[in-house]
């Protein structure tokens, strides 16, 4: 059974609802989803899943810097992520906050390992973004994001 | 007296309101805004400027087309525009539609033109954002970037 | 067979040499590598391929009018390019010139397209970059490109 | 007399050798340049710097893990950086390796602290780069950059 980990970092519990939204749509695809804080995994189990979902709140326009150190360390298992599913979101304090370059920072780092990373034609582009507390709409986005990344690796392997 | 131009491309006329209370912000500051839609403008004016403030919708996640040409043909007066202000808005059809990118993307060509480009800390932190029709929110960001703008530019020059 | 559309736009011929090691590379693998000038290509035939790589000319920090324009084009098939597998490179006048953000420009339109979008964990990790005439390593990394994505497609159809 | 803080983060010396260019630039400037490892300045005297610039390692596209703590922990001076003038500089270990995309992270940080961000047109455009060690370029780029960031600070101050 494919495997996708769901690893986020929160402080305020607004990117952790969304983690777990997140985890909840995995339940619904044929793959399993492990969810987990980021400051908790091993980066050297990455390998052991077919695809990766990271969750973090947006500081100053990009992923937190514990979610850097965890990317940083992860150099571990360089090579061994490649064409991996890749996948991300974030909640930020205001409108216009920062939300889609955070997303994005997590991408590129995704790409450097190879990966293949995941666009959305009929929702938030880039992945799930929240403002604040997440909402139905930023919940039901999450929720697809488990579902849709799940389905996806467990056709591609 | 400063000139800041504030030029803009609209479809659906959301992009043009943001552009308009952009010129309306300009009128409180010392410094002379213009407003003109950007096929209108002629790039080879743009030295006559010491503040240069673009409007896009987001398409695809970044500037329109249309605007994008326009700075390709702004390579004519390449080099003058060194240490000019810059910044940008843009209006997009979903919340996570890409329009962060979108500013990104006009503020990274200002940058190739030698420009000082503009964030804010206390709003939209790359430029205003209006997802759909501009709301009280987003047409208050547009005319303090025009008033910011226009304030910064006068005591510069 | 699984079909790649390997798309560029051209003046100084740089990009266009690029864009044919990186048709040379596909036919290394066992899909069908299309070779087209984007000018001479119908957006609408962009569903028909299982893997879509385009090559763009770094103006102003960002794909060249041209390819915006072609990608703003290709609204007509929105929601038809969900999962196909997308890939950029570029050339540039000078170090550090854009290229790297022209990659990601591309990218990104792609993303909004639903699409999944290929990183290198051991070369050019957005994609093949060149400065100026592509030397020996940029086109390598062209041809292994063509290459990867095309077995990457094959396997996924 | 206006002052620019040079800050950087650095573990093989290439970052650092572009680090004391920048400073060497800036004694030829009218400001005073202050060089200084990341993890040896405080984020709270940030606010008596005109002009700030931070120089990473590129680590999977992006600043170092340490340069994105530093960044996180500025928060304590948040909304007292605005209209600071703000560049970059990085080195990564292969072409194409995610430099610019470093730099463009690095200034993303500074927009959101209401900073100017400073662009080159004659130049690496978003900032001096470097693949490995250095090269006469780079550091000839480094040395400019600090004279231009000092020179303009002086004539805004």
């Amino acid at each position: 059974m494919a495997k996708v980990a769901v690893l986020y970092y929160s402080k305020t519990g607004n990117t952790e609802k969304m983690a777990q939204a997140v985890k909840q749509g995995g339940e619904n695809s044929d793959s399993q989803a492990h969810l987990a804080r980021i400051e908790d995994f091993n980066p050297e189990d990455l390998p052991e899943y077919e695809g990766i979902i990271i969750g973090s709140p947006t500081y100053y326009g990009l992923l937190a810097g514990p979610v850097k150190d965890f990317l940083d360390r992860s150099i571990k298992v360089h090579g061994q992520l490649k064409n991996k599913i890749g996948a991300a979101f974030s909640s930020c304090a205001t409108t216009g906050g920062g939300v889609e370059s955070t997303i994005l920072s997590i991408l590129e780092t995704m790409m450097v390992h190879g990966m293949l990373v995941k666009g959305f034609s009929d929702r938030g582009h880039y992945g799930p973004i929240s403002v604040e507390e997440p909402d139905k709409r930023a919940l039901k986005e999450c929720r697809q994001l488990g579902e849709d990344i799940g389905n996806l690796v467990r056709n591609n392997y």
